[in-house]
């Protein structure tokens, strides 16, 4: 099955997310400086106290606390429900979780079908899930890096729009590796966006064709 | 533990190889283009008709079959004694494994602790076995490369050298990106062994580290 996006002019993101918000601020800023031609309508935290909604609001941008619960680990039922009306009501077409704490489930999938984008700190397939830098530098690659992917139902599997390098530098800490992964995470999330404003992101099965 | 190469001068390789040898060649030219300061001792095939045989006689260096049989896809029991007999016979410190079609068992593991290195077509971890060029396409990744590890008892699994970054291109096929590939390893190989040549190698735990 392919899918294509649809054409129709400029790409509205909404953005979810549980922390502090550096990847959302990658997006405020590439958006601003004209590097990304798409627009945020949308903040969404399910953390009521998390920066990534003050940030937002400092860019001017609607910002809206929405409870996840009684789930911690994911989004589902009637909470999954109040999300996916709130980015609809704002005529939000990608979603991109960045710092979002929370497994998606199939009821945002099937109303986001490949238009739900993610981060994750590594070259996947290797070392998914969580502090994939620390993975990395104990299973002793040489190179690490960052993949935007849209999500599926698995656990950062989903088809690969783009990837980033970064060397492991001898005498490498977590944080040192960390630090340099996101700094290219920052420069990876606007550029898979803009390869999504620009329409010219098409899906088959796994792959992930630019044309 | 901590294994340090020894410090006793010019870095004396054997290569063992099955097939064509491209990758035995890169070796000899890296040498013989003063790119790299070791000397090639031997060339041992499982194949009496291989390429790389007749490429290391071309190129002054000696080159001997040494039938592996009964086993056909690993080297254990006499075969295995033999192979560690010859490359001990020509002093060799550091073994190459350049096609070599064949599981490296117990005892030759034994005989070089930490002293023979494998070249392999992907950024491992992902992608170990066979034609990980192939596997890297299916599942759509955007980077792929070569890795230079030593070898263990595990498959695609040893403490890493050295890796190499390549582009997977829009239209690649297997071919296309296996040959991208390629070009990297016959960089990456000369480029590992320089790091054992000039002693800089120290492997702890999984980690190698290079002074």
């Amino acid at each position: 099955m392919i899918r294509r996006m649809s054409n129709r002019g400029r790409l509205v993101i909404g953005v979810l997310g549980s922390g502090k918000g550096s990847n959302a601020q990658a997006i405020f800023d590439a958006i601003r400086e004209k590097r990304l031609d798409a627009c945020v309508a949308c903040v969404l935290s399910d953390v009521e106290d998390a920066f990534i909604l003050e940030r937002a609001r400092r860019a001017g941008i609607p910002a809206r606390f929405i409870s996840a619960a009684p789930f911690r680990t994911k989004l589902e039922g009637e909470a999954e429900r109040r999300y996916v009306e709130a980015l609809r009501e704002y005529g939000v077409e990608v979603v991109v979780l960045a710092g979002f704490m929370r497994i998606i489930k199939r009821g945002m999938l099937a109303a986001f079908p490949h238009r739900i984008v993610n981060l994750h700190p590594a070259l996947l397939p290797a070392f998914p899930g969580m502090e994939s830098w620390k993975q990395a530098l104990e299973y002793g690659v040489k190179v690490a890096g960052c993949t935007v992917h849209f999500v599926d139902a698995g656990t950062d599997t989903g088809p690969i729009l783009l990837q980033k390098v970064v060397p492991v530098l001898e005498g490498d800490t977590p944080a040192t590796l960390h630090a340099r992964i996101q700094e290219q995470e920052h420069v990876a999330l606007p550029e898979a966006l803009g390869l999504l404003a620009a329409r010219r992101v098409r899906v088959e099965g796994r792959i992930v064709h630019c044309d």
